[in-house]
């Protein structure tokens, strides 16, 4: 038996839900994951009782994973890193939620990733996977550049490159730019003969599907197609430019994260890619780290 | 009493029926609109019921205007141009309606907006309202550029000026592009003090939303502001290339329409608005003159 009561908090649950899932460790006082799990979305944007839910059913299957399942949640300290709370009227709600746990540290994704990344330390991290950001915390001032969400925003992420891609596309159709081989890489994936069907195809659709054509763009841009490495170096153009922004003026470590990561990093600058540290700790560990900071505050100012 | 009955046909319905509005005119033989009538919006991707009960109600109102009341639409043949009519599926479904008519000839929004603007002849129109698009028709070939929706296309339209103008303004929050008068027009206007409140408003907005932030780039563009100078040059020199495309390799007049056409005329190229044709009559007229030609047709083949 790992232990039989965690009254001295040695045991935190950290969790980190996003859009598309959420995942749950279990971490001993000698940072050791004992258990993972993992569950539906745990962006309260998406819905509050799906979060909620994700959140718990993550946390229950870590538990039973790390051979705690005989401990109930309100045992545990919970470190919770969510997507979404970063618009305040849904960290208020999340933060109002009777949750389960015995005591829970709200966050956002960005802090946390930050956090894990760094090892609790200052530090930068830009991401790009469906969605794209950046984020600093130095002397817990944070800032953060972009998360604005599509299409008014995430520039250089998986949406932002599809819909460049579909767009290049449909103006080619029109005969207003000179079609190349993303034009039939496209029409060939969402199996489509002329603009109305693409149209027909594209129309409403929301920033998940446009992130699933991102490859697109690359595959093309490795092939030397011009549209598409105008693209491509627009994206990896503005990344620079969050990088540069968040540790101009200070010597912040930087990582990048996110799904894109591995195929965007060799088209950032040469000095930027050079730069790129990376992660120490997925962000589900930032939450056990944040959960914990706050613990020792409290305990500081009693 | 302007007529007992219709049975020669002297009397034609004529309805635009769009994404806002639907207009119905009574035009008579010598080409004089009797009577006109609107209502609700008649683009069928919003609803078939609410479409089919747009057209019926602004064709009963212009009835009233007429003075010819006492009559049915049983005896009148219709010319009903609609936005939405040239994605196939929603055509099919328009062209099944069990409609209230005589007789029913269905068209595009943009082939009766051509025909209204060139009085039937050959020609091609450019159109930027919420959306935007170009249409030519020449020797019954028709040619659409554009019409591809928000925010995969519809460059030079409302919405899309209104998008540039909220991206760049987000931006212009996280430091990466210089703030401009626009940046503060944009954030009075919807009361927004930061880039989370910002995205808060914009978040999920349909074309219509960004479209009614479109006036933010005129305004800021008259008084010189540069990036607003830069978004209104690329919109416009995307419906410069429409309409070259449209009209190269033919002597086809070419007329604006669409309510952005007083505001951006002055920007496009010297020699397009040297080319440019005022409409000669409104799109509700084209469907009148549509449904003359399809019934005339009809008697040939008999």
């Amino acid at each position: 038996m790992l232990t039989s009561n965690n009254k001295n908090n040695d045991l935190f649950i950290g969790i980190d839900g996003g859009g598309s899932k959420s995942k749950a460790i279990i971490m001993n006082k000698d940072n050791e994951i004992l258990g993972t799990g993992i569950s539906g979305p745990g962006n309260p944007l998406h819905g509050f009782e799906q979060a909620t839910h994700s959140i718990i059913e993550s946390a229950k299957l870590a538990l039973e994973d790390a051979g705690l399942a005989h401990m109930k949640l309100d045992e545990f300290v919970a470190g919770v890193g969510l997507a979404g709370v970063n618009i305040p009227v849904l960290f208020d709600q999340m933060a109002a939620w009777q949750h389960p746990f015995k005591n829970m540290h709200l966050a956002t994704d960005l802090l946390i990733a930050c956090l894990g990344a760094h090892n609790g330390g200052d530090g930068a991290v830009i991401i790009s996977g469906t969605g794209s950001c950046g984020f600093s915390c130095q002397n817990n001032e944070q800032r953060i550049v972009g998360a604005h969400g599509f299409p008014h925003g995430d520039k250089g992420s998986g949406a932002w490159f599809g819909l460049q891609a579909v767009k290049q596309v449909l103006l080619s159709l029109d005969g207003l730019v000179k079609p190349t081989l993303m034009s039939a890489a496209l029409l060939t994936k969402l199996n489509c003969s002329n603009d109305t069907a693409l149209v027909e195809v594209v129309a409403g659709k929301k920033a998940t599907f446009f992130g699933q054509q991102a490859h697109i763009v690359f595959d093309a841009a490795n092939l030397g197609d011009e549209i598409a490495l105008t693209i491509l170096n627009e994206g990896a153009e503005y990344l620079n430019n969050m990088v540069r922004t968040l540790t101009k003026d200070n010597s912040l470590p930087i990582s990048m994260l996110g799904g894109l990561t591995p195929i965007l990093k060799q088209w950032l600058a040469v000095d930027i890619q050079a730069d790129l540290k990376l992660p120490l700790h997925p962000p589900e560990v930032g939450s056990v780290i944040y959960a914990r900071e706050q613990e020792s505050k409290m305990l500081i100012n009693i």
